[in-house]
């Protein structure tokens, strides 16, 4: 064990198990995550070579094996809460990704959802079997958040009462979804359901790709691998050009619209019904987010523990890098970030439970609030992820950029979800839609209730003469009124980006326009909303924890969190008055005492989140600090490295020197 | 050609051919410019497969193919003027590197600066030949910014006449020069030299690290690749470990500093003489910096005006993406960005070539400024321009993450310019102490000269009193109005930094505990200052634009990268009082008004760039806009469509199905 590391952690004023067990949810939940992080480490079968000295086609034949060996072992251990199986993926995946990925979080799932019962009952088996191995082919290369756009045709032929799929342009042909390439064998296709000469709009399919003997494309299926990815190289993301391609009527998903055989079309009872999934695939990335930049974290803080760098006090030894405030202020916000996004994923699965629960009932009332907090949310927890995730691959200087820290790996796998699953402006605009109804609705006098009823306050208190003659009331330590004080800001943007569509309104431009031409605007305005909800959530967390050492720490995390916050966007907080100016002094003074407070405890606080080392794959991150020795032995390994002399030595350099 | 992108150019306000003239720095050099880049793109010499379809392995060979075949070309051709060079270069390495690239950056450069005559007599053929081919070994695992804690040792040993060179430890060994794995058998090592039992410092050594004839390392010499990185798979940083490796004193290059046969230890005149290179190549990254945006809007505007997606109005056809009041604020402030560092990097080049002269003359009174700026503004343009690139990648939405973009390459390979020569942070504290010596020699009545002569008024003006009631003069609409409110914040952040390490002194912590303690503030500083000295340069290159159309839409470009500026950083311009929180608002409303006036400008003024398809290399960002066509294309090149089953499906999938 390094000394250096070992110290940092004795040094720590809290229990480090106690704060696990509440990231876990409880001493429990603790104990068996262990259990089932345990069955991955000790396995044989998934000790591997680095994935980063492999080709891209020797990484996609790893991440097959390793899929097709977690299957079997997943029976065998008799695993099968879809959390546990969660926790069992997120161990043996590592930093990657898995090959079967799709299979699992889209193709069976909407089997389950979407079949009808004699389609349950002939197609459930097989992909539970794997002898179906699926994906879910929706966007196509001209074509992505919007469905409507989509341009896969399938047409039904009521005289052999089957439909035939085609990609009738060079932009329908479906792009992107992972698995699709060379591992599935069936797709469930978007396409526009055409019948009786009239189009019904976007429709699932069950399309069989390839032949479930020998492997082969099927006639008129052309598909395939889309190429190399920033990231994601393990993973087959796949095309697929339909010319053609005949399938029986009942390989329509038939639960709630219907083909008949005449071609009679039957709609279906409700469009709400697929928003659940969208909303709990968003919360899963929320808490992801957290996770991502957990793990940088921890390989940041620790390396920075270990590594010694130039001089403060010129003289004495290269202090510990964690000893200058730069590094510092890079690295503890980014740590109070992650606590921050891993409670309120928390939260959203929770509220996620509840509501389904509700929705099952027939009460769909919180669903839009829900939909409108998990879009936002997802897209201002990735945005500030990634970024931190970068912020902390540059503290640890030039080592950070070898795939030997992880944090290339990470990075390039956990950006993808700014795009995927909902763009984020996009999503950040679908939050703002419900922000400024809401806020219309208080303004016409209705009382909102949930996490927007801040605004019903906006009208009465934000008169811009009652903001600025308003005695500013906020208290820099005192969490409570830091939460107030993002919320007004919140209110505030909110009602900016109302006046400017207003004012759009009053030039005569349409709606639409209005709307287009205050984006900015609404995009601030859902961003400081979702600010608000994570430095809400992270104080209302503080609430329930008993634990003094524990609530001591985390506190001030949280407040280190939110005055950070305040810094980076001091302007909204100044511009209508909620901070003064000598405040905001004190704001930076506070914010360097919250850093030397917590410096202490860095260590301790990255230990909680409680990654194994194979977990995090990171020789910058090893639990023991030992990272030079590691470091030098996994460069031997490296694939240069397999003969002295590189063969392009023969074939050019030498050459070259007789040449010149 | 894609009628959308036709369209657009038709509707541009200005000649962009006499745009790129600016750009180039007059018609001349933009037309010999062409003719070397005709050079590259005719010769079929070097088509090539698209390295992201290759292994690290292949594509270190193709790199060091590419390299050899270059030299024999420029030869060939008759260039050696370093610019042309520099601009062959350019195209023939597109968005990857160089894998000789260390020989003529470093190792050439070294032996023609630092070698004595005989040195220079015996050396400087054998590399210029390629007989040597060599690299600049100076970090080392454990070690990399601070010089003096380098721990490789030279010990000379009269006896023999020999330096003895060691890695005495573990964080001794050479860690990261290009070449240093494979491709170099020499390498001028930096040492500890010790001499008569004393230590004088780093010097410079020429160590043999692999036989001339047979490319076998040399006894004593550990040498390798230090495996994968986030970027630069196409070069061989390696590291090299040195067990009691005997070279001759000869081998010490000793221009300046020399021991004698005996082993005296001669010192060298001036330590400031290695100033010149970093200066050199700091001032390069910046336009590196400009290069990279510029590349990369190039792709994300063009790819944005083919692009149709969602809807503004509904009903309507899917509208182009620019004319997303997102996508515009996303990508035109960037794009001024990359106007505004272009413009940067040429004053630094001219900068640099006048003090040189001044420098050759003895006269080293600019040197410190010079230095300054150019590490602060090598961080400043770096870290901004790495957060462009990202941004431009994820405004192209899915696509931007295939590699068939260019973006994710251009991305790792540029971000490590943050880290590498001078880490960001380093610098910007570099910057910060020569504006805090000059704040203080201003403060004891010293009248400064040059960039930081602001900082004599700073003390008069910049009373928090006298500044928040003096009126506020900022002009939104004028550019030259809002120089002198970056100026103003400058000073302001300068003084706040000044001010902080006077009160840490206060409190009786030593002077380095105060700055550590400050060092937030400082950085802070440093950011303003090249801010300041970035809106500065950009305002003066209007001054030298006769033409009508250009100067009016580079002026709209200056406006909005000053005013977006403005409203990013709204809390530093608020807090002293240099805007009004109505100001504030009418920054808002102006930007929004530039973006739309930018918009029919925005495909001419990323073609006046004038990069060729051949170096983007983007399926996106293609001149003819065509990009889905090409898009399918390039995917069915992808490696794991050479055969229609991937041999995976055999070896695991078809035997998991029969076990389930």
């Amino acid at each position: 064990m390094n000394p250096d590391i070992t110290r940092e952690r004795e040094n720590a004023t809290f229990n480090v198990e106690k704060l696990t067990h509440i990231l876990d949810g409880g001493i429990e939940k603790t104990k068996r995550r262990r259990e089932i992080e345990s069955l991955v480490i000790s396995d044989p079968d998934f000790q591997s070579e680095d994935l980063n000295f492999l080709s891209r086609s020797e990484r996609y034949d790893a991440a097959v094996k390793k899929s097709a060996q977690m299957i079997l072992k997943l029976r065998e251990y008799g695993i099968s809460d879809p959390e546990e199986i969660y926790c069992y993926k997120s161990v043996f995946r590592g930093n990657h990704q898995e090959a079967l990925g799709l299979h699992f979080s889209m193709f069976l799932p909407t089997l389950y959802t979407q079949c009808n019962k004699e389609q349950f009952k002939k197609w459930v088996p097989l992909a539970e079997s794997f002898k179906a191995k699926g994906t879910y082919a929706q966007t196509e290369l001209g074509h992505g958040t919007h469905l409507r756009g989509l341009e896969t045709t399938a047409t039904y032929d009521p005289a052999t009462q089957e439909f035939v799929l085609n990609s009738p342009t060079i932009t329908s042909i479906k792009w992107w979804p992972g698995g699709l390439g060379k591992t599935s064998n069936h797709a469930i296709v978007l396409a526009q359901l055409h019948t009786q000469g009239k189009c019904h709009g976007l429709h699932a399919f069950i399309v069989p790709l390839r032949s479930m003997n020998t492997h082969i494309p099927l006639p008129g299926v052309v598909v395939g691998d889309i190429g190399p990815k920033f990231g994601f190289d393990e993973v087959d993301n796949g095309y697929l050009k339909l010319e053609n391609v005949r399938i029986p009527r009942e390989h329509m998903l038939m639960k709630y619209a219907k083909v008949e055989a005449d071609g009679t079309y039957v709609k279906p009872p409700s469009a709400k019904l697929t928003y659940g999934t969208m909303v709990f695939i968003r919360s899963m990335i929320v808490g992801e987010a957290g996770s991502a930049l957990a793990k940088s974290c921890t390989i940041a803080i620790r390396y920075s523990s270990v590594r010694h760098q130039s001089e403060i006090r010129s003289g004495e030894p290269e202090p510990q890098i964690m000893d200058y405030q730069t590094q510092q202020y890079k690295l503890f916000p980014l740590l109070a970030t992650a606590y921050a996004y891993k409670f309120v994923g928390q939260y959203m699965n929770q509220v996620y439970h509840r509501i389904t629960g509700d929705i099952s009932q027939g009460d769909f009332s919180e669903l839009p609030e829900l939909h409108a907090l998990s879009a936002g949310l997802k897209a201002f927890t990735t945005w500030t992820a990634s970024e931190g995730i970068e912020v902390c691959r540059m503290a640890c200087g030039g080592h950070g950029y070898s795939r030997c820290s992880a944090l290339p790996d990470i990075y390039v796998n956990f950006v993808a979800t700014c795009t995927y699953e909902g763009e984020n402006t996009v999503m950040m605009l679908q939050t703002a839609r419900f922000l400024i109804k809401s806020y219309q609705q208080a303004s016409a006098g209705h009382q909102l209730s949930g996490i927007v009823s801040y605004l019903n306050e906006s009208e009465r208190r934000l008169q811009p003469q009652s903001v600025s003659s308003r005695p500013t009331v906020v208290n820099v330590n005192d969490l409570a009124s830091l939460v107030e004080a993002y919320k007004l800001r919140a209110a505030k943007l909110v009602e900016v980006a109302a006046k400017s569509i207003q004012q759009e309104l009053q030039k005569r431009v349409s709606q639409e326009d209005a709307w287009n031409n205050s984006a900015i605007d609404l995009v601030r305005a859902s961003n400081a909303h979702c600010h608000y909800v994570v430095v809400k959530l992270f104080a209302a967390k503080l609430g329930e924890i008993g634990d003094m050492g524990v609530h001591s720490v985390l506190n001030t995390l949280a407040l280190l969190y939110a005055l950070q916050g305040i810094q980076q966007h001091s302007g909204d907080f100044l511009q209508p008055g909620l901070l003064s100016v000598p405040q905001l002094s004190q704001v930076s003074q506070r914010l360097k005492e919250l850093l030397a407070q917590l410096r202490p405890n860095a260590v301790a606080l990255v230990d909680a989140f409680d990654y194994c080392d194979e977990m995090l794959n990171s020789v910058l991150g090893r639990y023991d600090g030992n990272v030079y020795e590691h470091m030098f032995e996994w460069a031997r390994r490296s694939p240069l490295n397999k003969t002295e002399v590189h063969e392009s030595y023969h074939k050019y350099l030498k050459p070259l020197q007789a040449k010149l």
